[in-house]
């Protein structure tokens, strides 16, 4: 009863947000699936994000299709509308999802906006520059990146 | 101990495998981590042929960019090289992440070349499709990409 109430106080919050956020969402996405789906992004971009650093580094050798597919996977998942996987009240714990979003993430949104917009730039430029096969251009951008997925968690997720 | 005599194995089998294939292979990627990433790169494609479901039966509103994004997500992990993610043994739970691979996919290489060939090759039409615009185009690619991801369920994964 209190579940069926939240959620459709959720579903009026999100009936008063912005018609693009809007039509980015699966309609009765329930609270512990935009968990599990925004922190799948998450860990399969760290095995895309690995490596390229293993790439990078000189652990394996460089290969630029793989550099190539890494960095477009990495792109299209950060430009994928990850935005609708967070909303109002999502930083609770839902069924069998933890999460470690914390709440300021709802009460600052001029932040949110500011990481979020660095986070999208980074995934771009990164995959422009796995266009080219040149590691010296790569490597700034993968650097970018990482500074970008850091900017949003010491923000706002929980150590 | 046991377990470094498995991982030592593991490695010699994989130095066995194919150069590209090898390429792939972040360096001392731990048995669950295999399995934690392939994991999430399904449950990220989820969310995306959820989206492009509900955008194509009219659940919500047909969005071009957004089946767009849906589809790139969706191709660019399809043709990310998760093969890599498959080295021998991991039909096999490994600490606390569960599989459901049958242990036929490691004796049934023709049958994985057919599913893996219909699979990666659906990826590429989904996203060609979803860059028409065009729902005709669009909805027997997600139709086909659905059939492809089908094909290694019914061979490959415990019910």
């Amino acid at each position: 009863m209190t579940r069926n109430i939240t959620r459709a106080l959720t579903t009026a919050v999100l009936l008063l947000l912005s018609g693009s956020v809007l039509a980015q969402q699966v309609p009765q996405l329930k609270p512990d699936e935009v968990i599990r789906y925004r922190k799948a992004g998450y860990v399969f971009m760290n095995w895309n994000m690995a490596k390229l650093k293993a790439m990078l580094d000189g652990s394996v050798p460089f290969n630029k299709d793989q550099v190539l597919a890494a960095a477009t996977s990495i792109n299209s998942t950060v430009n994928s509308g990850m935005g609708a996987l967070y909303p109002p009240g999502s930083d609770k714990d839902a069924g069998a999802e933890k999460t470690r979003l914390k709440p300021e993430f709802f009460t600052q949104p001029e932040k949110v906006k500011e990481v979020a917009g660095a986070y999208r730039a980074a995934g771009t430029k990164l995959a422009a520059a796995a266009a080219t096969g040149d590691p010296a251009q790569i490597k700034p951008a993968f650097d970018d990146m990482g500074k970008a997925c850091k900017g949003c968690h010491d923000a706002f997720r929980k150590d």
